[in-house]
């Protein structure tokens, strides 16, 4: 778990954007972790009260996944398209404390 | 997935109470996903550039599953214990956009 890149992205939506935006994490996240061996998590978020507001809490299995996260050709599509979608961006580098899932939640 | 209930818990601890959280966190968690069967995650993280900045991502089946958790022995016991280690608490109900997760991770 030492090695583990874990990363939580929140982002501010433009509020005429939300439905588009929403497909295209949606695309992005099941891709990267159908096809990116280092991808362990991508859990979008948005929040109940402010739907504009997104939170990404993303799980790589270390620096060099969430690298070839970057370079990946889903990730360039997802980020060119969202592009003009999001308001802000915010990147917090995160330490994992205890990582508890229920086995095939 | 419409039945999820999920929270983000941002927890800002006193700088000399770290350790003692993080141990109090992580057994509150574990215990909670072995003993509980509608909490399914409890991802506990701490700020790398701030380590009394805590993050808690938190999925339960339903809204019935999170307050039986508020009810929960160790649930309590763990609300007792961090009473004094909490500077501030925060908490913000999500809804998924996508939880993405690799089989087995």
């Amino acid at each position: 778990m030492n090695d583990l890149y874990v990363q939580i992205a929140t982002l501010e939506i433009h509020p005429s954007q939300i439905a588009a935006y929403r497909l295209a994490v949606e695309e992005q996240a099941k891709t990267a972790i159908e096809k990116e061996p280092g991808a362990l998590a991508l859990n979008a978020v948005a929040n109940k009260d402010d739907p504009t507001r997104i939170t990404v809490f993303e799980i790589y299995r270390d620096r060099a996944a969430y690298e070839s996260h970057l370079k990946a050709e889903h990730f360039l599509r997802y980020k060119a398209t969202v592009e003009t979608m999001v308001k802000s961006l915010k990147l917090t580098l995160v330490s994992p404390v205890v990582l508890a899932t229920k086995p095939h939640a």
